[in-house]
This record gives C-alpha cells, structure tokens and sequence, in this order.
C-alpha cells in the first residue's frame, strides 16, 4: 500500500500518478476521462474550497447556483465562446431508455427537439438569467459566485489536471461601467494569489494572458501561474474581464442614474480542483506528498508504538487529553491504531503528506514527552506534553512558511532572463521559464510554440520591455513574458 | 416586489409559487424543469447542508465524489433499479458540435460508442468502484457520503419539489453483516429526524415505505413524511437498507475474519433540495416565509427608521457597537440601507421570512433601546440597548421552539384515526393524514390511490396493528398506516 513511488528524477511523471494513487486521492471513474475524488482528496479539496469561499464572501460575492443544462441555441451566442468550447462538449439528446430483446437501449421516441449541452462554463447561462435580473442602476454591481461541476470532453486525460468532469467554483459578475469590471477581475486575481501563497504555501507570478490564450470570449484574462517540480508551469486560477461580449450577445442593458440604457460589464473567474495537482507537483517528492498545512485533512497524525496490549491502553489514557487539547485548539489530528508495525505507517502518512507526526511509546510517556517529526524536514524534536499544543501549532506555521519559501527559492533559481534563443531552447528542454522580451505577435507566439513547446504562460504586471528586444524576431519588445512548458 | 402573494387559503399552490418568487428563492432555468437557486434560496440551502453534513460527519461518514457520468450498461445491472429510473434519464450521446451553413449542430461524427447516463443516483458508479475498493472485512464499513447534483428528467415540476436537476447528498456505506447495514439506515433515519425537528422545525412521522413506494433496488426504506399547511404530506428524507442487491448486481464480495468470502450489505440515504420546498410549506403564512432561525440567511433585518441625513448618521454611529456584538455573538445580521420606506421594508424581510425584525429610529436612541419584531407571532418588545444579544438569542430559540410547536399541533390535530372507508374518502378530500389498518397487499394501496389519489406513506415505528381491519378490504389489518395525499 505504502510503498514506494517512481522517484521524480527518473520520471516525473510516473511519479505524479504514483503518488495520486498512493497516497488514496483519486482514482478514475468508468466513463473515460472521469474521476473519482477519493475521502482523502476530497477532504482536501473540502479545505481548500473552505478557504477560498471565505475570502469569495468576505468581498462582497453571494453564492447560487445555476442549472447544469444549456440549451444549445443559448451556447452559440456568443461566437468566439462556442468556438472555444464546441469541440468537447457532453451533449444530452434522449431522456428515456427502454429494453428490447433484454437489451437496454436508448429510446429514439425521447429525443429532445433542442439538444442540451452539459456546461462546460456558465457564461451563456447566467448571461441568459441576468438579462432578466438586470433593469437599473440599482441591481448594480452583481457579485455571484458558484460551486460547481462542469464538464470539458477532453481526449487526453490525467487525473487533477486535466479530466472531462472537474469541480470548481466560477465567479460571475455584472457592472455599470469598464473600470469597476477591471476592477473586479484585479480584485479576484489577487484572492486566488492569497490562496495559492498564503493557503498553499505555492509562489506564484501573476499577469495577464496573450491573445491566443485568453478565455473564449474574454476582453482579456489575468492569471496566476506556478512552477512544478518539474520546472513546467501550472495555471492555477484564471480572471477574466468579458468587457460587454456577453451583455451584447444577451443583450443586457440597464438604466443608469440619468435614465440612459447601457450595456453592462461583465467578469467571471475561476479555481478548479485543477489547483490539486499544483499542491500535489509544486511541494511532493520523493516520498509522497507534502501538504501545506493550512489545508491538510489531517495536520498531526499520531502513531502509538506499543508491544503489548496492557502498553496500548497506557498510551490510550495518556493521549486522551491530548487529544482533546488539540481539537480544542482545532488541529486536526488522526491517531493510526491501524495493526500495522510503526514503520509501515510512518510510510504511509509520509506518502499522504500529513505535516507532522507524533510518536508516542512509553519511553515517552515516562519522560511526560512526545516526539514530533515534520514531514518537509525530517526533523526530529522530543517535546514536553505541556508545551505540545504551543509547539504543535508553532510548527505548522514553520512548515507552511518553509513549503513557501522552498518553492519561492526554487521557482526563482529556474526563471531565466535570456535574449538568445539558443538558450531559450536548451532552457525550455531542460526545464525553467523563460523571462524574454516578445514583439507582441500571436504569429511569433506559434512560431516559438511549434518549435520548443513553450507557450507563454503570461506577461507579467511588473514587466519592463524598455530595450528589450523579441527573443524571437530581434524586433524591439513590445511586451516582457514568461514562456515555458505547461500542464 | 414585495406586493402580497395569493392567500393559502384561496389556492396554496399559487401561494406556494407567489412565495417562491417574492422571495426571490427560485425560478425556472432555460432548460424545461432546471431550477435556478438564488443567492437567498442558496443561503438557505448552504445552512441546511452545513448543518447536515456535521451531523453526517459526527457519525462517522466522510465525504467523496463521483462522477455524473454512469456507462449504459452499469446502470442496467440491477434490474429494478433500472426500471425505477429508465423513463427519466438525461442521455449523452455526442461530444462535439459544429456550424454548418451558419447553423451550430451536433456532429455525428462524434457519436459515443456507448451512451453515458447523467446520474438520477448513483448507486451502479458507487458500487462498481467499491468493487475495488473493498477485499476484506477490514476495509468495512465503508462509510462515504456525497454533495452532487442528480438529474430525473421529470414531466411535471415545481421549484424545489420536483425539478429536473436537483441538488443532495447521497450516502453509500457499506457492510459486514445485514444487521449492521440495518442499523446504519436507522442510524440516519435518525439524523434526517434531528435535521428536520431540531434544525428546520419540522415536526414528522418515522416509518417504514411499502413495497411499492420503496427505492428501486431496495430492500426496504425508511423515510421521514412531514405535512405542509395544505395538509398533504411531503417526503423529506429517504434512507435505504439494499441488503445484498448491488453487491450482488456488481459481485462486490469479501473475505471475512474467517478467511471465507462474503457478500457485502448496502446502505443508501439521501435529503435534496426538495425540503427546501417542506420549510416554506410547513411554515409559511399569507405574508410569505417564516425561516426557522438555525438556517434562516438572515436572523436578523435592522431597518433604521430616519428623515434625514442627519438623522441617519446617528442611527449609524449608534448601530455600529450594536452589529459587532451581534457579529461576535454569530448573530446573522443584515443592515437595509435601501433607499425605500420603512413599510416597503417591513414587507419585503416578512415575505423574506426573517424571524427577528430590529426597528431603530431617534426616539429610541433617545432612549437607549431598539424594538424586536417577532416574524413568527408578529408581537412587539422593547429591548434596552445592553440587553439586545441575550434578548435576541434568547428570542432565536423561542422562535424556533413557536415554529415547532405549531406545526407540531397543526398535524397532531389532522392525523384521524379512523377504520371507515367512507371517512378516510371524505378526510383526504379534505385535507389530512389517514391514520388506519391496512391488509399489507399492493392490491389494496393501489386501489386506494385511484379511488382517492392518496397514497401510503409510511407505516410508523409506532403502529400497533392489533384489533384493527384494513380501512379498505375489512380484513384484519397486518400493518397500522398512514396514508395522505402528497407532493
């Protein structure tokens, strides 16, 4: 069950779905391409959507929740939108099965007049609902979020990262003027960067995406992008600014405070469990995961080393007040009395990432001590049973803080600054970013694409093109980027 | 916006929908049958799961998820289950659209090989996975729980109660022996029991379904039945024990401590959105909802009551220390600002159903007080200012203990107890619950419900069938029942 994973050195990837399966996250689901979040992934994800929820309301957002179902005339709206999505969409065209001959078939008499698409995103649905929502100055600015499931008909397949039904929240919302939507759409992005960085304990740059790599239907889209283990980049979170395309193709209009009609601004914004393979790739290794502790499901796990059974039920007594210190503080904890030998579950919690253990034998419990282990060190510290609270916390922090700065350090020693593109090409075969000047064309952008791999990730907010010149053309840069391979 | 709805007394159907809207809970989807949630019906509904899925996690479950999306042919191995679900499937057949002559159409190009069910439940996914998962009596019980969206793809539907697309959890466990799974769908019969009377207020009848109001593929369900103020009954939770159906449907065994092979024991159990639909009906009134205060969005609706800006100025100075211990106290407070009359406001929080109204006005900062309005009884208190977090706590539980406790002496007092047939007809005409005898046959029920359209609810924990005769038949009676009209 716990044993070991293909070390990243020899094959990241082998190594990713080992520790996905290992460390019980998920598995894949019967219909191709679908997954099953496992309690121990799920459990994560439930973390992680607590946190970023709480943030989503803080600054002003509702939830609701819109119908999985599209009509198929609503989808095609809006012209570059459907052409993004209509290539891996689910498309409901019977309700109703029948036996014929002990076969189950498909009922041809239930076919649908309209054909419903099952939402790949919600822009066209939520746009149809607002126009009905939306009349004055007055219902402006609608902030809505949901959590969802959406569905996305990939043909390659990797569980997290790319799978053809996948959980995530979307963001939409309507305003009066242009400033107010780009407002919004900067307002998110720096949430989703508090999530990655103070939440997951992952870096992660920040900019807004090219032309060929904006959103179906976007003005423009900011994103947060991280770096994996592997050196290849991970977006992690997407905010995209709609400017008037959905108010137009539904036609939304409002009343402003001089009795005028406008069209009105949209945003929507999104983080899917997409974001679990960034935990998973951006701090494991070769022992399995290495959860940030702010989202583990559990943060202490306690292995009990007894002989006998009159040694258990001492530990027994001598941890159930601990226990009870802990939840009080709201650390949460798991004690493993799994029959198994100590050696065995230190693998497998090393391998699910729990950030620290405790281990307790009565050698400890006569020295009124307990032993903490951390997972992203491997260090050892005996504590006093008193203090264990305090220090049990203190160390959360310090393995949050040192998963950061681990990743910070990392992600800063593989971003290159070159203007040669000989060595952007090594660079991008090796493994890095590459920090470039660009001369703004999407046909340089599918030129570098088809010949190295790289895509550009993003142009960062704090770029400075001034005498930069295109890695590519030599001509003077319009724009500094980030190229690189990606998830 | 908050002009009256239709009185229950004159058409509590129309009632029902009038809330629903001026409320601003729900309305219809673009796809027939699909519910848009609202942020207020969400707020609702987001209380009602956190405080479910407490409960189901105080008893042991962890949460999961599966996919939508079930092949054909697991969905057709259990044979009754199929039949339950084959007439109101949403069938995916194709994954790509495209636009020829300007028209977006499905290509049949992309025809799936084999047709993929959108999930109306998923014990076939649940159960086909679990195959994996579970080898040996140690890996039992398996105690899983979703939140997910379902699809039936109804003919008739009403917001809430019946809708094409809903969303539930859906619990799946797993077990040794037949008594434990017994006693784990007891177990959560009980949970669905708490939720309703302790949490929403909902007095209801325990029991068990008969055979022909079972879940297909079960053994036999227990289900939760409450009464609406129309006095026709509405499910509210159902809980399944399916004995060894699934596994044996999907061959799920396994090794028990004997090192002999076993077939595994099921449970499922679920609660959806539709008691969204039993919290208006049980409670609401002629003014609109009346939220039971653990779920309720708002506990609270300040509606400051000023002339001028001078004045509003004051009452916000004064407001400010007040809503911070109310926020301290986890007191769910809402401030109206809205440029309306204070008469449009009362209005619009009672159809709103939000059980404390807090009026503030000069006088009484002059006085040092605020006046509370019941929701539930309309009565009016003064409140000195110091006094206002333990009044209105204390106000909270007196609301909910007021909500309970009528509707609790509103169904005691319309469940007749009676053994003549001509009674029972002229009752559930009327209005009520038919408590009486019942010779057990699916002959007898069947003909009941074409003769008078109720159907049997449940036969109660509590039945004591000993000198009765069957209402219809006038044979000895096997069970005590209750029968009733219902949604």
């Amino acid at each position: 069950m716990s044993k070991g994973v293909t070390p990243q050195s020899k094959n990241f990837s082998a190594w990713y779905n080992d520790v996905v399966k290992k460390a019980d996250l998920a598995e894949h689901g019967p219909v191709k391409g679908t997954m099953v979040i496992k309690p121990y992934g799920f459990a994560l994800w439930d973390n992680i959507k607590e946190a970023l929820d709480g943030m989503i309301k803080e600054s002003g957002h509702t939830n609701a929740y819109f119908p999985i179902f599209i009509p198929k005339s609503f989808f095609a709206q809006e012209a570059k939108h459907v052409k993004g999505f209509a290539k891996e969409c689910a498309i409901v065209t019977h309700t109703r099965l029948k036996t014929v001959d002990g076969d189950l078939i498909v009922d041809p008499e239930s076919k649908l007049e309209e054909e419903v698409i099952v939402r790949p995103t919600s822009e066209t649905l939520v746009w149809a609902m607002y126009k009905k929502w939306i009349q004055s100055y007055r219902d402006l600015p609608l902030l809505i979020n949901q959590w969802a499931n959406v569905v996305r008909w990939e043909m390659r397949t990797r569980l997290f990262l790319r799978t053809t039904e996948f959980l995530w929240q979307e963001g939409h919302t309507a305003h009066a003027t242009a400033q107010e939507a780009e407002d919004e759409t900067v307002l998110i992005l720096e949430i989703y960067r508090r999530l990655a960085e103070e939440i997951l304990a992952i870096p992660v740059l920040t900019g807004r995406k090219t032309e060929i790599e904006k959103f179906a239907g976007a003005e423009h889209t900011y994103a947060i992008e991280a770096m994996m283990r592997d050196k290849k980049a991970l977006q992690s979170g997407t905010s995209h600014n709609l400017g008037q395309n959905f108010a137009k193709a539904f036609n939304v209009t409002f009343q402003n405070k001089d009795n005028q009609e406008e069209m009105v601004y949209a945003t929507s914004w999104g983080v899917s469990t997409r974001i679990i393979g960034a935990v998973i790739m951006a701090h494991g290794d070769d022992k399995g995961l290495r959860l940030p502790p702010k989202v583990a499901p559990f943060q202490v796990v306690v292995i009990p080393i007894y002989r006998n059974a009159k040694q258990k039920k001492i530990i027994e007594k001598y941890l159930n007040p601990i226990l009870t210190i802990l939840k009080n503080s709201s650390v949460r904890t798991n004690v493993d009395w799994r029959e198994e030998s100590p050696g065995f579950k230190f693998n497998d919690w090393e391998m699910k990432g729990v950030p620290i253990r405790m281990e307790i034998g009565p050698r400890d419990i006569e020295n009124n001590q307990v032993v903490l282990v951390r997972r992203d060190t491997g260090n050892k510290t005996i504590v006093q049973t008193d203090d264990i609270v305090e220090k049990v916390l203190q160390m959360l922090n310090d393995i949050h803080d040192n998963l950061f700065a681990e990743a910070l350090d990392f992600m800063k020693s593989n971003i290159i600054k070159t203007d040669s593109y000989d060595e952007f090409k090594k660079i991008i075969k090796d493994g890095g970013f590459i920090r470039c000047g660009w001369d703004g064309t999407s046909e340089t952008e599918l030129k570098i694409k088809e010949e190295t791999g790289a895509t550009a990730r993003i142009i960062p907010f704090d770029e400075n093109a001034k005498n930069l010149k295109c890695i590519y053309t030599g001509k003077p840069a319009k724009h500094e980027i980030i190229f690189a391979k990606a998830y």
